[in-house]
């Protein structure tokens, strides 16, 4: 305990960082590549991930020295540090001692030791060894000077590690169940247990759901995803509290992977500080992008989903977010992986900016030359030469210098989009046809961003006062109190089909959908059906100019209006509309094409009075403070017209009014009209 | 024991019905329930099935009263009861007492409790449960009044529960093997043992057929889908015995499911009075059609696949046959799940009824708001309001009344169509090429149709005489006994490809294809092959009109001809010919397109001296006595001709001897000429 | 021991064999069996494979004397005999005193017993047994006049049997590894443990590499797959040593499956006499063919395929090579199986020879009617009458007789590719994007082909001096007493993208690869790209003709020249170039398409002046000592410009210079002016 007295660390305003493995390469190249990390711009260096069977070689051995070190040194160098807890990464030797520590899938296989992510969140042992090590960590550097932040943890749910069923997960999930239902009575009446003989006359004879003939019932699918989830918030707060214990004035914080819903970001994001994530634009692309969009954006990442996740993890941080991973050059994952557009980093780190990062920190330093990720780039070649990324990463860190000091990140946008976790669950157990549950929250939020508006992302729990347009893509089971507030808040809302459809117990509302919406929305929907994804359904609006190509796909329902009024009609007639509104509130009655849900939304912005100015195609913006970013994420120059002075980059040229973007290329036009 | 005296029940003609489930409803609305459907025209109802729960719902508790007040109402309101035996919904208590109860499947997986079906039907204990609980029912409901007939188990076979791999399973294959083949000598004889080493020195080393790295010995595949067949038997006979015991004069029957042939449904039904199915044609069309048809029928269901399976189960049922479960609207558990066009549920009912239903029993009376099938729709919705398929049933009913009594439904077509389990089988067992079995009969079928004929569906044991056409278009191993049959029959008979090619105990004769069937053919297949499945292989007739596209597809036969005459050869000019006629056996060397079935079977048709007269694209036609029925499943109108009184639908409109078919339409014309 | 005194046993130069197994016949028929083999013109008999059943129909009971007397009517016929081991089908009695003696895969299965190889190669009481039945057979047969030869076990690798994950297998593994690396510290050293805390306490706590929630270590994996190909040669090694010791002046051999890649097939041979393999040209094209290729060859087979694994066993078997199994008509296990065209057989035959074959040998003399291989065609039907097969085997018996004695034949071709499995497995194990490893090595090997040169294919453990060109596609971590011996041999030498990419410890070179082959090259790749498979990236040569459609796919380097010279560039003008060349030393910096790869060999060949005259598309042409030999693999006749006279077919005729090679055809060239 030979650390300094407590200090405390005020987080800069936007920093750039990188993640370095120092035990992985001899101590003597320590100081220099410190040195050289601080010559290039980088303020923030994230150490000890991953790093325990260097921690705890072996039972009873504890070895801190070396980490002390390695604080020293960037202490010395006047840079700040992250600790990541090595929890992700359990040493084998940890495995003799809790044979049955480890997840269990599905298909009841237990993870083998070998790669990363194999325990069970729900093993009382192994919370109990996490506690151990990471109390050893708090407490030997909680108040090191250097130390500025705390990583819980590593990329929670990557892997298909959310739910696990081994027996403790089971033990769990019976404990959660006995929790929340009480009595077998109660718990056999809410599944409506009659069905099937689904009814059991004890808790203890419930087990997470494997494999069986037919279909298991919905929820107790939806339960043990809410207990998988809680499990994992669980896990997740014996870190946060320890720290918080050891660590006082330090940011705690977790980095999430992408593209997961395994559990509630937002329910986990309130038990830290930051909600930090990892951003690798050109893997998402590779792993989820549409194939026509693959080759489009191919060099660039996809133009949204990156921004996406910015803008949700901005939400679970309560405004504060930090990208603690970003992809520096090719990564070693994903079906292809193609070297990154030059520019594209830097495109990438700006983009992140302007959606209110605090910290971008590039994984990794230098490439590893041996293990899994040895194919994965880094700022430094594996023979410690800079890589492409390197240079951006100082171009960046120099241009920094020239911007005014940001607003504050989270502006409260005037769009707020809803995204609600259990209700992407509930979408992925009762699909009902071809929809994937994240990519409809997608396409809302794509469509938001091609119109060039700022979006916050929240949860159903948030305060819903303030805003001018809220859009709930997928809330099946909205809460009473919630709709309550929504009425409150008296802004347009614009609800996307099966809203509203299912009460929290995954039940079909007494007066069917959308049950508790059925006040505000004045419709009920009277019968659903999916299409085969490539059978559109032609889409009219009842007024106003006709849009050729809108069409319902794959998902409509037949409703009946109750005092709404319908906006738009099914081509074939079927029941009173595709679309209706009711005062404030609107509500879409398929899975809309891009070219309806564009017009849905032309509509809704018009109507809560928000003035958008969609860019070009393969152009986003966003808007931080009273700057306003241009990216080109296409492979030719866009024209932008500007208004205001032009920040970056320096070397920038007006000619009428308008700025050639290049490929890559990015824009920030100080836009004092605007204001944050 | 309070029910009254025995009373000898004649079913009605044609009777409505409804699947009932008063245990997911508050009793105060069962009366209601009851009342409304006598309104709607509804005549039977079927209760019981998956309530074990209720019935038991803890080791010795037994309540059966809920289900005599349900069936005193159902009386009351003048309705007939059919008892569903709940043993396919086993509860979770009974698994405490029984762990190993459960099915295997082929990889080791026991089925886990949470769905149904989850039991092995070969394991003594469950049996021996299912025994007690029926024999309760049976007792104490076998003589009232209501009852008309009772349901055993629910669809045997479905979700992959045809086979199980359980050690009871395993314990009676080895008996199953033991009485077949009664020495070790004789079993490895017959299979051929001294290939690869595939000898036993005991049956008790035999298990059924898991996991191996090449290929299993077809005969041991062959063998335990025997007897999974005839365990599945015996599990049903369990049950019929004690309800013809305690239930004098009720039908029993069974409800099988579409699209499986796990078993041998002609041998299960020797046991049962009536072979009912549960008829889904927009979830068949969804699940099983050729994409090209999905939205050609989507929203009318396939015209050929319900129709095939009605006269499949009246084969299956020797003349009686009901639907016990009619789609009433979109279902759940499709890729896809549309909205039935208006007047499909009573265009099916209709068809059903030209096949020879007795009973078309509603899949269900009311949405279940909770549970697994959640997503089914009823005749009602959740909120019980009629669904559109309420009034299609009650339009149904008030038609029903004006037809006259119908004639006795097996009518013995001139066309039969030979359905072999054991060859569907073994197909399966050895493709050798891209051929799914169960199309391939099909196929068959639905050319048959497409040429307006009405068929029976016949099994290898039936009665031969008294056809005039009969169509095996998969027999691989035809008994000595039978081909004898079918000679005395003395009628023209088409035969497919790889008829005749394996002995019963699935080796290639000794005299090569087709074996037993070698006198009758006067030919034999000298070799075979499969070919890509789009590389079609044209065929021509050697004599008679061109059919430009005629061509063999996937497979086909070099034969040597050896007294036969051939009457198409290939393209290429291998072999002898294609198509092969020997008085009055024809043989079809190669598996068709469609144009080339059209063309054999207009061949045979006409040899048969049987007037086809082939109905528009997209309309079906079925006679059942007098009456000749006409269906329209296209999307267009359709123009029939006319000979005779239009019964249905009252409003029908004869022009120049035509009538106009909407879609979905039906049309049942008075046509005296013909008769029964 | 009856058996007569040795007599030393010189094979002859080309001898037709037949695959024959009497046990599964009356023993009536085997005299006549053989007769007839030997009028067909058939000289090698192999039998007793898969027989261990009926050689120890339980333990204890041995029953040789059946053996014998088939060995004896073989040699009162003339014909001569291999022993095939029978230990690829263990008995089922086997199983109840060894009962974990199976193979176990990848996902924990144990092989069930039920068709062949479910084995373990690892356990020793089954390595026990095996030695026990192969000595008895040794001992009995080892000097009987008419055996010549021995094939152990039967295609090894075969059916996922290359690697096991049983505990036997995983004790092996452990010793492996104790023995490679000796120390735990040396262990993790060498795999960069401190990644991701992978390291270990003790040898005991490594497992083979089963389920893992992320990727496994490259390394681990590539130490099992050198384990298991370890462990698959010490099991073979039993054999060889007792066939040895008993059985003086008869060949060992084993038969390789092809389009196998799990064990080193080179380390295997260096235990064995000949290389043979079993060659199905038909099932190959069905089961491994590009789409387009599966049509125009349908019933040729592949012309490349069969070619390359002739050219690949001759080099495993330092150049004595034999088919030991040739597909005589369809056989059964391939996706679809065609009749080969008229004179296919023959043809395969043929080529077999012209690349060295010393032995081809039918598989099989009889279709079996019964057991899993019932729908194999052999040379005669299950009734014993000939297949077309039969025909052309005795043609060609009868033209054999008219060629000259057959130069020896490893001719040491002027180009050679070099092969090295480890490579493979290092590709398999990180493709990093769609490549499959073993396509790569045989699209070189195409190209080659289709530019009309022979080709040896060696490993490189081999001699490289003495050759022109040698070309390496895939040679990731050259030992470098490898690279000296290349530089020694001073000859072009074209390496593909990748080559040097590793050490031999699965890490990034310390200086960037190309690692070893860095001053050879003079180059480093600086960075490396995957890329989707449908965006090929254009590749222009700085001089010489433009191959308007050369193109790198799907992978793409981008290089620094340290002296060597760009030859062609990329059309994105990155990096320095997409082809380098340094002295004799050339490198290929990307996946090449067709045209790219054709014309780099054009310019590699021209440098290492080789003469090469590509024949017409779909004929193949192949020198054997002074004989040229042309094969139409094509659909249509092709045109050939003859120098020389023509040996076969002896109807040839040259008209203007040219011969008519028709489909399936075969033309054999005397062509003294090139010689052996």
């Amino acid at each position: 305990m030979d650390s300094p007295p407590p200090k405390t660390v005020t987080p800069a305003p936007f920093m750039l960082g990188a993640c370095w493995y120092p035990e992985q390469w001899p101590e003597e190249s320590w100081r220099r590549d410190a040195g050289r990390m601080r010559d290039t711009g980088i303020s923030v260096v994230r150490v000890g991930e991953f790093a325990w069977s260097r921690l705890q070689p072996a039972r009873g051995e504890l070895r801190l020295h070396w980490l002390q070190r390695v604080l020293d040194i960037l202490h010395d160098c006047g840079l700040r540090a992250v600790i990541g807890t090595p929890t992700a990464a359990p040493p084998r030797w940890l495995l003799d001692d809790l044979p049955d520590m480890c997840l269990v899938d599905g298909e009841g296989r237990p993870a083998a030791f070998g790669s990363r992510r194999h325990y069970c969140h729900a093993h009382p042992g192994y919370r109990k060894a996490c506690a151990q090590i990471v109390t050893h960590l708090a407490k030997k550097f909680g108040r090191h000077p250097a130390v500025i932040a705390w990583q819980t943890d590593n990329e929670y749910g990557h892997h298909g590690s959310a739910r696990s069923f081994s027996a403790a997960a089971a033990a769990g999930f019976r404990a959660f169940l006995r929790d929340k239902y009480r009595t077998m009575e109660s718990f056999n009446r809410r599944y409506g247990g009659a069905f099937w003989s689904l009814e059991y006359n004890d808790f203890s004879q419930i087990n997470p759901p494997a494999f069986t003939p037919a279909g298991h019932h919905p929820l107790l699918l939806l339960d043990f995803y809410r207990y998988s989830s809680h499990s994992i918030r669980e896990f997740n707060r014996v870190q946060t509290e320890i720290i918080r214990r050891h660590s006082p004035g330090r940011a705690v914080l977790h980095n999430f992977a992408g593209f997961l819903s395994g559990f509630d970001h937002f329910a986990l994001g309130e038990d830290l500080d930051v909600a930090a994530w990892d951003s690798y634009p050109g893997g998402f692309l590779a792993r989820h992008g549409p194939a026509g969009e693959q080759l489009r954006y191919l060099r660039t990442g996809h133009p949204d989903y990156a921004a996406f996740h910015h803008d949700l993890f901005r939400g679970c941080g309560r405004g504060r977010m930090w990208v603690m991973e970003q992809q520096p050059g090719p990564v070693n994952w994903a079906p292809f992986n193609a070297i990154p557009a030059a520019g594209a980093v830097r495109m990438w780190t700006w983009e992140a900016h302007a959606h209110g990062a605090e910290v971008v920190s590039y994984f990794r330093w230098r490439q590893t030359p041996t293990g899994p990720e040895q194919m994965h780039a880094g700022l430094h070649t594996p023979d410690d030469k800079p890589a492409p990324g390197h240079a951006e990463v100082a171009q960046t860190a120099a241009e920094l210098q020239n911007l005014p000091p940001p607003a504050p990140p989270f502006n409260r946008a005037a769009v707020a989009l809803l995204v609600d976790y259990e209700s992407i669950w509930m979408a992925d157990i009762q699909p009902h046809g071809d929809r994937a549950a994240f990519t409809a929250v997608l396409d809302f939020y794509r469509a938001l961003r091609r119109h060039g508006v700022d979006v916050d992302i929240i949860s159903p729990r948030d305060d819903f006062t303030g805003r001018k347009l809220i859009v709930a893509p997928l809330w099946w089971a909205p809460a009473a109190e919630a709709v309550g507030r929504l009425q409150k808040s008296a802004c347009p809302v614009l609800f996307g089909p099966r809203c509203g459809s299912r009460t929290e117990d995954f039940a079909i509302p007494g007066d069917l959908p959308p049950g508790v919406l059925r006040p505000l929305l004045k419709l009920s929907v009277r019968r659903v059906e999916s299409l085969p994804p490539h059978a559109p359904l032609a889409v009219t609006f009842t007024a106003g100019a006709k849009k050729q190509s809108a069409a319902a796909i794959c998902w409509r329902e037949i409703v009946r209006a109750e005092g709404a009024q319908a906006i738009a009609k099914y081509s074939d007639g079927e029941g009173e509309g595709a679309l209706f509104a009711s005062e404030n509130f609107t509500y879409l009655a398929c899975r809309p094409n891009d070219a309806l849900l564009d017009a849905v939304l032309r509509r809704l912005l018009k109507q809560a009075g928000i003035c958008s100015a969609p860019p070009p195609p393969d152009v986003r913006c966003r808007r931080r403070g009273g700057v306003r970013w241009f990216f080109n994420y296409g492979s030719r120059p866009a024209r932008i017209k500007v208004e205001g002075e032009v920040m970056i980059p320096a070397s920038a040229k007006i000619r009428n009014g308008n700025c050639t973007l290049p490929p890559a290329g990015v824009l920030a036009v100080l836009d004092k009209a605007e204001g944050a």
